[in-house]
C-alpha cells in the first residue's frame, strides 16, 4: 500500500499508542472516538481523521478495538520488535535515559553505553555496561545497532555522528543543541530541550497578555 | 496588535532564534532568506512566510537584519527578560537540566531544586541548592517563580503540579510520561521522550521500506 502520512500525524501516533496502552492496562478493550477524545483532549473528528490515515480501525457505532489498534499503531511505529540501541555519553542525561523505564517496554534494547572518561568505563547503569569510546567502532561492527542516542557535548557530536553512521547506525537521537549533517539514508531526531522551554515561555507570555488585555 | 499565530510556527521560532544567535556569534549581521534557508535546511519561502507572521523584518533585496530579528524573536519568545524557574526532582534528569548551559543564556534563572530525599537536601547542583520538598509551598510564597520543571516519578506529578500552581506557578515543563490536569490559566509543555524515540523509529522503518521497495 502506497501511503504518504504527514509527520504531524506521525508525531501524534506515540500519544495514541500511550493512551491505548493505558486502556489495555485497565482492561478496556473497546472505546468510541468520543470517549478517546475526552480522555486525550483532542477532538473526536481529529482522532477519526488521524486513524483513518492508516486504513481506519473503527467501526461505525462499535468504536475502536483497543487491542487491535494498539498493536497496529505499535507496528506502524516499529516498536513491536526488538531494536538494539546504544547511548554515547554517560553524563547525567545519559544516566537518566539509560534508566528510562519506558524504552525497554517499547522494544528498545540498550546494549551499550560509551564514554571517553576512563573512570566511568566498566561501571554499569541499569545493568548496562559503560564501554570505552575507543571501542565504539569495533562494537558496532560486531553488534547490529539501529539507533544511537547522542548525549555528548555539542563540539563532539558531529564527529561521533560520523563515526557511528560509518559503522552502520541508521538513526540518531540527538540531544546536543546542534543540527547534524548526515547522509540521506540516516534519520536524525533532534531533542532541543531549550526550544521546548522557549515554547512554554512564549505561551505563558501570550496567556498573560490576554489576561491583561 | 491582534495576532493569532499557529503553534506550529511558534515551535519553529526557537530554532530561528538559535540560528540567528549563531550568526551573531560569527559577526554576521545581515542574511538573505535564501542563505538562511540553506543554513537551516528549510525552504526560503517557508522562512519568509514564518517571519511575515510577525510583521516581517526583511527588506526586499537587502535580507534580514540579524541583530534586530534575533532580538525581536527573543522578545516574542519572552526570553529577553529574566524569569525564575525551579526544578522539582533532583534525579539524573533534574541534574542534567540544572547543568544545562543553555537555560541561563536565555534568561531562565534557576533559583531552587526540590527533592523529598533528605540526603540530597543541602547539596548543590551548578551552584543551586537542593531544598526539602516540604518547604516548596513556602518557597513559592516568598519567591516569584514562573515556571516549574517537573522531573519526578509519574505517580507524584499531578500532586506536585497541584501544589506549585496553587502557589502561583503558571508554567509547567513536564517530563513525566503523564498528561496533567490543570486550570485554564496554567500552561503545560510536555516532553515525552519516548514519543520522540518512537517517531525516530517510525521514520527509520519507513526509510528502510522505501529502500527495499
Amino acid at each position: 500500500m502506497e501511503r504518504k502520512i504527514s509527520l504531524l500525524v506521525i508525531r501524534r501516533l506515540p500519544r495514541y499508542y500511550r493512551y491505548l496502552g493505558e486502556l489495555l492496562r485497565e482492561n478496556i478493550t473497546r472505546i468510541s472516538s468520543k470517549e478517546l477524545s475526552e480522555k486525550m483532549n483532542v477532538t473526536a473528528s481529529q482522532i477519526r481523521q488521524d486513524l483513518n490515515c492508516f486504513g481506519g480501525f473503527g467501526q461505525q457505532g462499535y468504536g475502536y478495538n483497543v487491542t487491535a489498534l494498539h498493536s497496529e499503531i505499535g507496528a506502524i511505529l516499529g516498536v513491536n520488535k526488538l531494536q538494539n540501541i546504544i547511548i554515547v555519553g554517560a553524563g547525567n542525561l545519559g544516566h537518566a535515559l539509560a534508566n528510562h523505564a519506558g524504552f525497554a517496554k517499547r522494544g528498545f534494547n540498550l546494549i551499550g553505553i560509551f564514554d571517553s572518561d576512563k573512570e566511568k568505563v566498566g561501571q554499569k547503569i541499569n545493568d548496562c555496561e559503560i564501554y570505552d569510546m575507543e571501542t565504539l567502532g569495533d562494537f558496532l561492527d560486531k553488534n547490529e545497532v539501529r539507533i544511537a542516542i547522542l548525549t555528548i557535548p555539542r563540539l563532539c557530536t558531529q564527529e561521533v555522528a560520523d563515526l557511528v553512521t560509518a559503522h552502520g547506525v541508521k538513526g540518531l537521537w540527538n540531544f546536543s543543541n546542534m543540527d547534524l549533517e548526515v547522509s540521506d539514508d540516516v534519520i536524525v531526531e533532534n531533542v532541543h530541550l531549550s526550544d521546548s522551554l522557549m515554547t512554554l515561555s512564549y505561551q505563558l507570555s501570550e496567556s498573560e497578555k490576554k489576561k491583561e488585555g
